[in-house]
């Protein structure tokens, strides 16, 4: 229960870390886009563990089929399936966690809910499930012609961009210029220092994504449920590891005043637009064609190496030791991941907008 | 679209700031639950208008009938739809706004959206709206015996209650001994002087919202789309003027390091418990037994009785000046509506929880 | 739980027989809809009692009121709540059946349900719930121009219209002109006296109704689940006292083989269509352009002015004696109900095939 | 878009006919169910090509795969993904298909709906999506603990089981015991000899199916849309090939009078129970503990081997004659399918059960 995403454009992800696979079925993607093997393996290869020496140097190919619902380069309307075999993993290195829970992963609440798990690599709880969600969100990027998902890194820890560097839309290259996904280039340099510092002490960092969407029109969001920045939200914390999200101004906008935080609206080359921007690009839950602007909080990788007090199924207190190949810092993969899950949200509602629109053919 | 909320606590809201009356319908509440009128208006007074001197001193009654779904005081399993009739309103104060767009107001959006909307005091996206989720809130609350949901203002602009005075589970005594509703009295105080002076002023401030849950079991939650806190941030942002949502550590977690932020677990009288909760009561998406805890930021009131720039809905630039009875800040007001979202969610989970529990009867 | 019909125009009925009202919330209706209170009227009207001297004389006049959603006479969008008071019943009447199940009602499994039941009147399983499908109907109607939803009556009990009536599409004309709903002037006639006949012997019959729809375009149906004709079913066999739906040929065409049975396509006027029409409108599950043809199998009222052998809610024997104003066939008051369940189908399935049509916006 | 089923016990299929493969997501299922692939094998095994002289004869192992949501032989809570390659498919035989429509199969309303469809054997449209259906059904009988689903063939054509045969609840052991599934062996013998003779003619039949479950307790169901007849109806007609449904007394009821109609209650054994079943044990929508009787109308195999008339992608008039390797009959196959989708819907309606029984821990 909880598997499948999204009102129109539907996902259903399953997968454990060390099963056969992962996968995803999109259910709801429009009929006749161009997508290629090579396209969704590009986002993927973007989450994917060893692709640089800040993350975890296991080597996992993540090679993506896609088995329906493509038919001679387009889709068809029908449901896509696509599927990522998982390699060949040392379950073994596991075996401790069968019987102990380890702090501030899911292993507890897992046995709790179900009275079951797979302890292997954390099962379902692994972050290796979001390889459907990146897969899917290829697709849903794709039908966002014209639109730009740009997620980055502004803080890992206490290292944080300068705030005259978020005056400008970063560049998808500035981005990807260097593994940690901070597109300021002196930033990057000590927040790659940071994680490297950390590792090396078997410890973790966490940090702030910041994504930005720019093309995108007025008119997305479903009030008063389904604002774009509640489904946003939602998408956001069902990510493994995240604490929160904002809009906009966010938290600190609850330092101004109604007269300073009020977004003015001017008339720019004809088109009604806003003199700041601190509603973040939604105003009562519908976009209002300024950049949409989120952040999103994620907590340090809870794997470290080093000796940890813990529990054991029958509530004894013992000790767990970290090991294996783990990310000290999960935040420079998530990029690609928050994308996925912003392109995926903005597509449903982008369908649902279209869905009352328009007159019945006569 | 959009009007639904929950998988099988359902509830459909419904009603504009100024057409007849605002309600909901309730499907999929639980058979045989004692409910009386005066329980459920009990949470509306304390979301009602002109209950204080710092909030907005329109007069309504808010008066709730239920028209269904409850017999000699049970609740039947059948859809509850409950109804609150509008006061009849001066429409003409809003005459100016049938052309102009109120900033950071949901005008222009809706305008954009739907092609047309009900300018009056806002329409649907007025805050009116959440009367519907404070009435279907409280049949919420009363399900979670034994559970206690507790919202309160921990800060309005900058003034913020002591880190020590967090420490408690704050009494509902102790939350409402106010009408800002802070549970430590000397916060409480300034914040009311702080509300009192920007009203002066013609202004407008916001804050940040606690809730706390307490008395939760172990096993809430659906993974990997429907994570306990997921749901709760999509419930959060579905509110007006919300523009952020923490759980546990939040934002200010991503500076520790994860040695630093892991919950180690223990054996309590017995119990597997977390030494701490950064986690704010879930792992992995799903409840572990802790307290929950989560804030929200609520953004400064829209509405300022000031003169601001905006333009028309011919895109031609002109001015607005804010009149009529309006809150300086609707955090105060707000807190029983977080406290009706959370409920909502809450029962919603442990519903489907309980669906996938036991074994087929035979 | 399960009062909320529709993907994307969805809609929530609420309210019991002898409870104050009766009603719906459509969510999801397209915005600048031209809707009166009267139109949807006119619909109520014909599903009301005692609009014939065929039907239970009780006399309610089921006025509707329009309580959001609709702004200067058009739909905004946002959700539709329309409520229906009920009449000032005399409960006493249903004294008996608190105690006692009446055979072939709901009765016993409400009961055996939820633990409690509203026993007046049959409280949620009463067809006044219809009424709000018939007025949601009617907005659903409205938005299918240039579509004709012809429900009528092809058979009461064994008196049956001749094959070669069905040969054209009925007018409403032709259908209102009888209180049967049949639009084939001598069976109606007998259908009438037949329906008469039983009444003086406190008997009850049922029949088929026929529903056609004309001018609706090829591509409606969501394979594979939500096919057109399976949405359709579920729709007619949620209505109460039905029993089956056939589409097309139906349980006939099972007598036919392949090559008697398939529709050869053919172009006629420039058009792809078929040479005849035993799909009935469907293939594969979408609509093909044909006129779309299914039938709705109704038992006999179940309330009948007999004594009749029963058990009590002890489960001892008993018996209960019928009394009050019943219909003796709820079939011609079925008919508008038919028409409004289909349209509210098609509306949904006409939404959702256009959120998958179209481009992104650039 | 639709293709997901069941409000808490979801299934999603996907998969084309001449794909890489067909399968299917589950999401939902209760932890801690035993079940082996063998299990779900020996479903497939039922509605598998090539499995007797009076099917299909192409030869496709339909060897299932559990991916996910499967642990040391039990389910987990999570997501359960099962697959089932394609063989290698002759998809060349299909040729002509890409530009003739096949009369009364979906080749014309797919093209019409997405403007592209994978035209190799039906594509998405084929019966062979169905092994996603029976795959997940295999678990949803297995959670049906103590309730038996039993499907059989009752009519092939004109040929159908004498009345008083249908007295007793079949044993699967009868109707395995012939292939056409009919557990009358003088009518079943009838019923080869008639499909082999329409097949040597390269023609087609069709006929019906009923479906009884014994065991089910009485309160599944959930009113007033979600009646447990209506989901039903709802699945049978979102099979391919099925044209009709009816429950209990079904269409042959509305013959009756509600005199003879009505099912009396009584007292058996310490039970309310019905002294008679024209109900088909459902009423108002819900469960009553008698046994749950449907039947299902198959029209015959649109895929006939002999020449048709049809119009090609531009309309134009053309001839395509039928060959390979095709069911002369698709009812003997769909029998495991109906129970399949029988089990499915009965499985959902006990979960929402569930999930409104009960207290809230404390």
């Amino acid at each position: 229960m909880g598997n499948v995403f999204g009102e129109v454009f539907k996902i259903s992800t399953w997968g454990e870390s060390h099963g056969p696979a992962v996968g995803v079925v999109i259910d709801g993607c429009p009929p006749r886009l161009p997508i290629t093997v090579e396209e969704i393996q590009a986002e993927l290869d973007r989450r994917r563990p060893g692709q640089s020496d800040i993350v975890t140097p296991r080597k996992e190919a993540d090679q993506v089929e896609i088995l329906s619902g493509v038919f001679e380069g387009l889709t068809t309307g029908t449901p896509i399936s696509l599927l990522v075999r998982n390699a060949d993993h040392r379950s073994s290195a596991y075996d401790e966690m069968k019987d102990k829970f380890r702090p501030s992963h899911a292993d507890f609440t897992y046995q709790s809910k179900y009275g079951i798990r797979d302890h292997r690599g954390g099962g379902r709880s692994s972050a290796r499930e979001t390889i459907g969600r990146v897969a899917a969100g290829a697709l849903a990027k794709k039908l966002l012609k014209g639109v730009e998902v740009r997620a980055f890194i502004t803080r890992i820890q206490d290292i944080a961009m300068p705030e005259a560097a978020l005056a400008e839309f970063p560049s998808a290259e500035a981005v990807e210029a260097t593994p940690v996904r901070c597109p300021h280039p002196e930033t990057a340099a000590a927040m790659i220092e940071r994680i490297k510092a950390v590792r090396s002490d078997g410890d973790s960092v966490g940090g702030v994504i910041e994504c930005r969407v720019r093309g995108l029109p007025a008119g997305l969001g479903e009030p008063v449920f389904d604002r774009l920045e509640a489904d946003l939200a939602k998408a956001m914390l069902s990510l493994p590891a995240t604490k929160g999200f904002e809009v906009g101004s966010g938290f600190g906008g609850t330092l101004l005043k109604g007269s300073e935080h009020n977004d003015r609206f001017e008339n720019r080359d004809g088109q009604v637009r806003t003199a700041s921007n601190r509603s973040g690009g939604v105003q009562g839950g519908i976009s209002n064609g300024e950049e949409l602007v989120f952040r999103v909080a994620f907590k340090p990788t809870a794997t470290i190496l080093q000796k940890q007090a813990t529990v054991d199924r029958d509530g004894q207190p013992t000790e767990l030791m970290g090991k294996g190949r783990h990310d000290p810092c999960v935040v420079p993969r998530a990029v690609p991941i928050v994308e996925a899950m912003a392109a995926l949200v903005l597509v449903d509602h982008w369908m649902r907008q279209q869905a009352q629109n328009g007159s019945f053919p006569q």
